[in-house]
């Protein structure tokens, strides 16, 4: 139960049959999980390009009605988390994405996933030149750059490679043209974009399991810096971004994705159980039971169960139906709050020594609180294993932590955070045990968050 | 009961007391006859920017929560009317005003009610330097024409000044900045824009109307080219705009605006009383009562009444709470929309010979639906008055006319037209009154509409 | 413009055609104004019987998705103000109609228009025998009157016959069952029901105005005490409860009902010129123009105007876009509040000597603010004619009047409120002209808000 | 994933402090299982009962403001979940609970989670006696029968107790008076009810998974027959319907409960896991690795795994979000709705031979869908086992079942339905193991949906 969150999840779709409005509601509950904010379609009826979106979930902002709408053989959907610390000024109705917009050669509608770093200068540059932004996304900056390039380059594709040269950081990109759907990826690959079919559509998703759910099949990964165009069902590539090195977020597979995704040949649950188990080699400790924090601690727990021979227990049940549930801002209800979300299960760990695996620790709150519910049935020992390493850096790249002083781990030892959250004893996954649960991965890492160095210079 | 609607309404405002957003809602509501299709406020607190807007009446966007989230010392407000032949596809919530946006120089808003021409060669020279739009409205374009003078021009009224120069056609804009509130009309004075004061605060509106409702006082138009600066409670004004001529639209007087606003010295109610006078002497006609079809027919009426000595009546009931109520779109059904808005009274027209004033006939059809529903109440002899000339040409002005050859008038003779309206006499003012309605105003008048000619270019 | 408000309007048809949802729904806009609290349908689709109901205008709760559901060639509809003095408790889901039950024969769907005396008896004698109450209108009562003689009466028009014996005060009913539509009204008539006929369908409505926006035509009332029946299309009358006398609310004539529609053979706004010019008659003033407040005191207006020989003029713009506008509850707000709904024309009035004819003056506040108006545009003297008499009782008969000390006129004599209001000189219909406004009504009145006498034993 | 429903979840709280509408909010949220279709809440200040309710899950009904406005020192509230085959008809607003009414005794509200059964005659007899129905609840009815004893028994506890006499089937009710907060419970004790406390706060909760959620105490089970009464904060009990036996639906351990309750002394998750270790004992079978159908059949699995000593996955990932997504009804969209919901890890499955757990068969098509899921990842083996006997009786008492030719078990043989739905061997848990997995549990069952025999009469 990381207290972290990411910033959007897209999906795009060519397909020649025409159901693309519905096949992308579907696939967008299935990228849910990747931001409860906002969410949006465009289509693309004959080069004409209507859409809509609102604040709110998929299944919120769309109903049959909206959908029936929406008619067209190309499309592009989007699900939006406003990060930058949560503001509310970020999370308006202007920001949600697709950004549908009319440009030199007509309309094109744009969604993104990442974030950006040194938008400053770029933003200032465009500002002087008379640029107007009406949103706080950097999808249109994004815009903007591709607009300045389009009668130059020739053609979309030629703006959108143009336009990769001044963008630096993460970003997913899905463009739809009058008459084109292309999707390009950052050339560290920082976040992940994967290509699929299901008949005669050509399909684009942040994660697989999203070609899961409408029972499309994986092809294969965007390549970092690759810009892939569908027309006409025809499907061309341009690698000039291209490199031989990558930096997916390692956190994707600690926490954001889901475990059912796969990202470039590794599977994330997969990913998960290795964590746990190399975590029950480098820490082992003498206990009952081990258990999970729901939902993203459950893999690791299975792992470090399976490799200590130590049983397994579906320890907390989780209320499936919590949503936008109102909290009192009050001390009582904020407690409330945790224990209406988990639920720990007295008749398996009364009494017993207690592994419990989590994913990580940001500001240490809910984990301390969950630990004391447990104590609350009974619990004797709580062994607290975390499948990451301590967090003591910033991200850079769409992942929405708190300020560095707020990171429970950049001021205090392993020891002291033991204390402050009441556990018998603390351990977290080595750096060099990181590198390992990906080991089979045809990608590269960015691991900035636990080691401060990032893939992109970050310095402005 | 014209079968026209008008472009918007504005409103702005600045108090150093801090009550913008409640007063610029009271407001919007007087000026909710200039546009209903969406609406909007602005609030600047110390410099920051914020705001809320949404497709539907000031009353259904706006309630005492949101109200309560809108503080600041200046505001600006939106009425919307989707002219351009209200297609759906330009009534969209992108399109609702007014447009907040970051530029060189922080954070601007801005709120239009006009129509510009010869957009497209602006609209085709921005998209070449790269711009990007987001909405289908003007007032995008005259974002961006303010936002490329901004640097060179020094500061904002400057490169609203500057802006103006390539700004052709109907515009009023209240433009807040940071630190400044600053009112502009286009050279032609096409439409109303007036200044008042209430207290310590400064306000601009559409119309008059505006300010007697939430009791302020009216200080005098914003003239033709005119900029208006409101910085710190202190008003300057730039004139390099300014001609000795003006062209105000005159269906502002006929049918746009509400009786009780005046406009450069002329009461609107008074103009259309006139018009009614001039009508009695230029076609009289024996006649047992004088009826005006609700709203705009009726100070036509009142008119005609006093200057014929023919009684007038209240003759028709008409039903306060239509709003927006769903009809069925079959014939049945708009035969009755007709009904639910109006009911003649028999008691007063049973066998009477009625004069009935209206403002003006356009396709014709509606005319014809009320003349059946007199004698079906057992009118005599229906008489019929319009206090315009015939409408024969197309508006570029903000005017939402339907294209040419649905307009009754351009097909038909007036022989013709009586004819198929079913009345027994029909009768326009001629073009010599329509000119005598206003004689007292410290204005002159666009009647493009009756004339063809135009006090701007619109060749494009 | 009274600040009374009444209890409800009701609509039935029964259609072999089968339009019924939508012909109720055009029909209950145009009775509108007899209640703006909720509004609901119920259809009979082949003896089954659905609805639809909620808080909120007509046009709010319907929309074409839900009326495309109710299906049936018959329906019962109703729009509901909550009166008893508008406390919140009342304004609630549960007691918008009509009213849906299960009884021992079935379904049954009841809308009832006006207020029962001596309710607490009938009430505490049903709760002894075990009776729940799931609302707070008398409707519920009058449902269990029914049920409890449904199956010694052998039919449901018999039950009503002998519900109408225990019914003291006034209603206008229209009961649905499955087979039969039944329309019945209180022995005193005191509020307003009648029967239209539109083809084949036979049509029921408080006012007959409904019949006119259908296009309906008017048959005849309900007289006060009668049953009338419609089953297959055949319409049969039980008369037993009919008399000789009849006590129909006088305020329907002087503000209630639409000036439109026509109550036992006398027009409404007829009857409000007549009123107007039995003032002129009564208690003249020399003056240069008489204005009526809208809409209630336009008729009156014109007919003091026609009588005295003043010129009439439309002296106020009404804002028809009020609506639910909210307002803030500070003094300022409530100020703008009525200037927002309200404005004198400045050119008509200044300088002049004005009579004002408004309908009522009930607390005596409103009428004040008005006035204040009309002065800051210059009028130099107001002379208030009210078109009833002083407003001194209660009424126990569905007007929602304030407590008897919140009355004006039963704490001042006619000198103190003129000086209370600032006006020049105060003048209220005689007694003796109030009963001339309808004297060619086929019917009797009840005036015991100006009397203290009424038609029914009120001593409970 | 049982394809069943249950019928309603209940929540009381007495609470001197007065916090009431809140905990119960937190309250309903943690039963939100038992019923998705409406939620209400109703309070009680000092005697004065309000509330509100509406069609919708509790954080869909409730916000901020609706909370706030509901204050009182006792509650009781209600998730709906509208069984009688999901027919429209009956999900209705009329029939969300609380019932709050008015009867000879001043208010009451009644929340009700069950199933009576016999109830024609019991309707009939109160409709004869001229009762009125407006819903289509059972609490309606079981309102009647408390109100028609009220007078007779000289307390509202003592009005419940003669009511219960004629009550039938399975009830847990929640009855609140001005000064009185009342559970009671069927003498069979169909459905679960008990009691706890939070400081001076009593509380009554359908399952203990509330009262953790709130940070409440469990206490005790409310008896099969027992009434409770809370008044000024003392507990007293009436035990007059109280038998020696007792028959606890036990589906609610194999199915409706939320694993983390505790009813009779007996967790629910551990009696699930039981039914998975005595299936892993009745019949054994080679395979790889074991996996659960969420959520109802992880626990099942996680004893089969523990028992057999074959390995545990969680081989299927559920999305959180899927809420009340639209779906298109075509056979396509049908599909895409399980995949949507489940996905099955291919990386832990394919190429294994796989024991997949789950709670029940009805109708057989999900289960068949799912097994095409494993095949699609490379399954080898799919063997079925189901933690409950072969489903061939219907149930009268709440739980939402398909009519009996719906039911695949009554027409089909295990082999049979083995076929059907495509697995290689399919097992049911026996009869004799079923009345093992609750042994300890401190009541008896009722298993009529597995034998056809029940324990109250279901002849009518």
């Amino acid at each position: 139960m990381a207290e972290l969150r990411e910033e959007c999840g897209v999906f795009g779709i060519y397909d020649p049959k025409g159901k693309c409005a519905d096949l992308t509601y579907y696939a967008l509950v299935a990228l849910q999980h990747r931001g409860q904010d906002g969410s949006g379609i465009a289509v693309n009826n004959d080069g004409d390009i209507t859409h809509y979106k609102d604040l709110g979930l998929v299944n919120e902002v769309f109903d049959a009605e909206r959908l029936a709408e929406l008619k067209g053989t190309m499309a592009v959907g989007h699900v939006r988390y406003s990060t930058r610390n949560a503001s509310a000024k970020f999370n308006i109705r202007e920001n949600v994405q697709p950004l549908v917009l009319r440009y030199v050669k007509g309309n094109l509608a744009i969604a993104h996933n990442g974030s950006l770093v040194g938008t400053d200068s770029l933003r200032k540059e465009l500002e002087r030149s008379g640029a107007i932004f009406q949103t706080t996304t950097d999808t249109e900056l994004i815009a903007y750059a591709i607009a300045k390039k389009r009668l130059e380059a020739g053609s979309v594709q030629g703006a959108v490679k143009e336009a990769m040269k001044v963008l630096k950081g993460a970003y997913c990109l899905l463009v739809m043209s009058p008459q084109k759907l292309i999707a390009a990826r950052d050339p560290w690959g920082l976040r992940p974009l994967c290509m699929g079919r299901k008949g005669d559509a050509i399909v684009f998703a942040s994660e697989s399991c999203a070609f899961d759910s409408i029972d499309a099949e994986y092809i294969r990964e965007i390549d970092p810096g690759e810009i892939v165009i569908v027309e006409k069902g025809t499907i061309t590539s341009i690698r000039d971004h291209c490199t031989d090195s990558s930096s997916l977020c390692i956190f994707e597979h600690i926490y954001f994705a889901r475990p059912d995704s796969n990202i470039a040949g590794q599977n994330v649950y997969e990913a998960r159980k290795k964590s746990g188990m190399l975590l029950a080699q480098q820490c082992p400790v003498e206990a009952d039971v081990v258990i999970g924090v729901p939902d993203s601690g459950i893999g690791a727990a299975a792992g470090y169960a399976e490799q200590s021979g130590i049983k397994y227990e579906n320890g907390f049940i989780k209320n499936r139906y919590i949503g936008r549930t109102f909290i009192k801002p009050d001390q009582e209800s904020r407690e409330i709050a945790v224990k209406m979300k988990l639920n720990p299960l007295k008749s398996l760990l009364d009494g017993k020594r207690v592994i419990m695996v989590d994913d990580s620790i940001v500001r240490g709150t809910t984990c301390g609180q969950i630990i004391k519910m447990l104590r609350d049935v009974g619990v004797k020992e709580v062994h607290v294993k975390i499948s990451s390493p301590l967090f003591l850096y910033p991200c850079y790249f769409g992942t929405d932590i708190p300020s560095t002083d707020e990171l429970i781990a950049t001021n205090h030892s392993v020891d002291e955070i033991c204390k402050m959250i009441g556990a018998d004893s603390l351990d977290f996954l080595s750096m060099e045990n990181l590198h390992k649960i990906c080991e089979n991965s045809a990608c590269g890492f960015c691991d900035g968050c636990f080691t401060g160095k990032y893939p992109v210079d970050v310095s402005e």
